[in-house]
């Protein structure tokens, strides 16, 4: 068995391949009957026109790329980038367009794969994530001038790549205010890699909250958003002499693991220690005390880059999207001071 | 900007596009000097033969593809499927081969997923996942001669399509015994969806064990893998007038769902109630008491059927692979009977 062919058609229905050719293009050349057949044939053996055919003929590659350059330890355990991904699939599916999906060691790796997706008409366009402080593939895309959209991004935007971000300070703000008026007044961040641009946005804005508010000291650790870093973090923090009574995560599964933390030494969540995650998948959720958390739709995230993703494509200019601004949800593992 | 083209290389260079045409495809008709120049060119514009004019000459669409049938909101939960991805582009990095990703509202939609992406040239393989109980995908495929392996699958085979799969039933054994030597009688399981093939090996090896060893009435809850019907099914089991003392789950996110529950009705974990999670990706293992998991290599996993596939694409014959069986690892959720 091979992939149906006009070869095959025309076997089937007895006609030359030019027939059917005709048939299928609706030009004239064939009578309605044969024309009734052929299409009839056609769709039993399943004929498509090739993405060969469709390309020379300028149609479109019905997929967009996606390139992540983290290891996989980190990518199993960090909900976001499935969630992510259900977004955009959801708002492609009725498009018939797929995503393209492939790992890279590092951004040159990355820019590798998207130049050659690009020259080779595999992709009608791309999704950028994680863009880094000092971002490589940004020129090299604009510079192909293959339509792409960038998730999350600079604050004064990626260059002429539309972006759909949030602006990360604010809940940022909102949770310091939110555990200052608790009585807290030593902070922790257990944060996730520093040369992230949204990683530089958060861990600015816990600089400048604590210190408008008069907080000394604020302690920012950062790690590779594994449960295991989260722990050693959350350990370190707790182990020295001016501990924090609040600490705040940059995604869920490492508060998790420092609300285990807290377990094994013997503070209690929230009367010594108040803690705060990020994203709000069901992780936070499930477990006890449930997580105080910055909740982000994450899913709609990607739905919204997808979409304007699929306008670039059709030729629309774009501005950036700003989107709602993550919001604190407070649960049961933030209270005030005993 | 668009796509380099060979009309560029020929511009750029002061040469026929003919004259590009036989440098770039190494036949005679230019000078050496010539062909150094353009294929230089060539390379600066980042120019590659585009993927249409590769799928006329029989060359490889180089991706594979994964239609999946899941709602967004169980996918994100789930670090099964991330994991299983990066196992997949892990083994497919180095062959300059992507991994195409698409979601359906059923297997019917999928199989239209994978027809169309086979019959236009989209794909030189695919990786199906989740085979049900009575699969309407294997036929189709089977009937396409499309390149295919199961990851799971029937224990009697896929088919014609060779399957990627473990034995499950020996490690539900394998944790009953053990969960029995320990004094537990009474045991519940929260399981997955009852229309999978491994739901389907695990319920009915979960029934044979539970019989062999002289144990009454165990009890299986089906839910949809979120934490929330996890944690509904372990409050049902634990408000039974015979309430188990030992509950294993499906998932990982379902178990952590499950301690929470415990806590919630004033049960300890493991002097009260012994739990029993699988997968054992991360989340297991954050938790406090850190849960005793069936511990499957996720990623492993994806690589073999990745492998294999390769193997499939390239014309090489296969048979069923039979992977290690799943492993107990016992951690602090499971205990003698206090």
């Amino acid at each position: 068995m091979k992939r149906p062919t006009i070869a095959d058609i025309a076997r089937r229905v007895g006609v030359s391949q030019g027939a059917v050719s005709y048939a299928l293009n609706g030009r004239p050349g064939v009578s309605e009957a044969t024309r009734v057949r052929v299409l009839k044939v056609a769709e039993e053996l399943g004929w498509r026109p090739s993405v060969a055919a469709r390309a020379l003929t300028g149609a479109s590659a019905g997929a967009v790329g996606l390139v992540l350059s983290r290891p996989p330890s980190v990518l199993g355990a960090e909900p976001f980038f499935m969630e992510l991904f259900s977004g955009i699939e959801t708002t492609l599916k009725p498009h018939s367009c797929a995503l393209m999906l492939q790992m890279a060691d590092d951004q040159d790796a990355e820019i590798e794969v998207y130049r050659r997706w690009w020259a080779e008409g595999r992709i009608d366009g791309a999704i950028l994530v994680e863009v880094h402080v000092d971002d490589r593939r940004l020129p090299v895309l604009e510079s192909l001038g293959m339509p792409a959209v960038v998730i999350g991004g600079l604050p004064g935007g990626a260059g002429s790549l539309p972006s759909v971000r949030s602006d990360e300070s604010v809940p940022v703000h909102e949770t310091v205010e939110y555990l200052a008026a608790l009585g807290h007044r030593r902070f922790g961040r257990v944060a996730g890699l520093p040369h992230l641009v949204h990683t530089r946005v958060r861990d600015e804005a816990f600089a400048e909250a604590c210190a408008r508010l008069g907080l000394s000291d604020p302690v920012t650790l950062h790690t590779d958003y594994t449960g295991e870093e989260g722990a050693r973090a959350t350990r370190r923090l707790l182990s020295s002499s001016s501990r924090p009574t609040a600490i705040i995560y940059d995604n869920d599964i490492m508060a998790v693991a420092g609300l285990s933390v807290a377990q094994e030494m013997r503070l209690r969540v929230p009367d010594d220690l108040s803690l705060v995650a990020w994203d709000d998948s069901q992780l936070a959720q499930v477990v006890r005390p449930a997580l105080t958390a910055v909740r982000r739709d994450v899913p709609a995230l990607g739905a919204a880059a997808a979409r304007h993703l699929l306008s670039l494509i059709n030729g629309e200019t774009l501005d950036d999207v700003e989107t709602e601004p993550a919001r604190l949800t407070p649960r049961g593992s933030t209270g005030a001071l005993v």
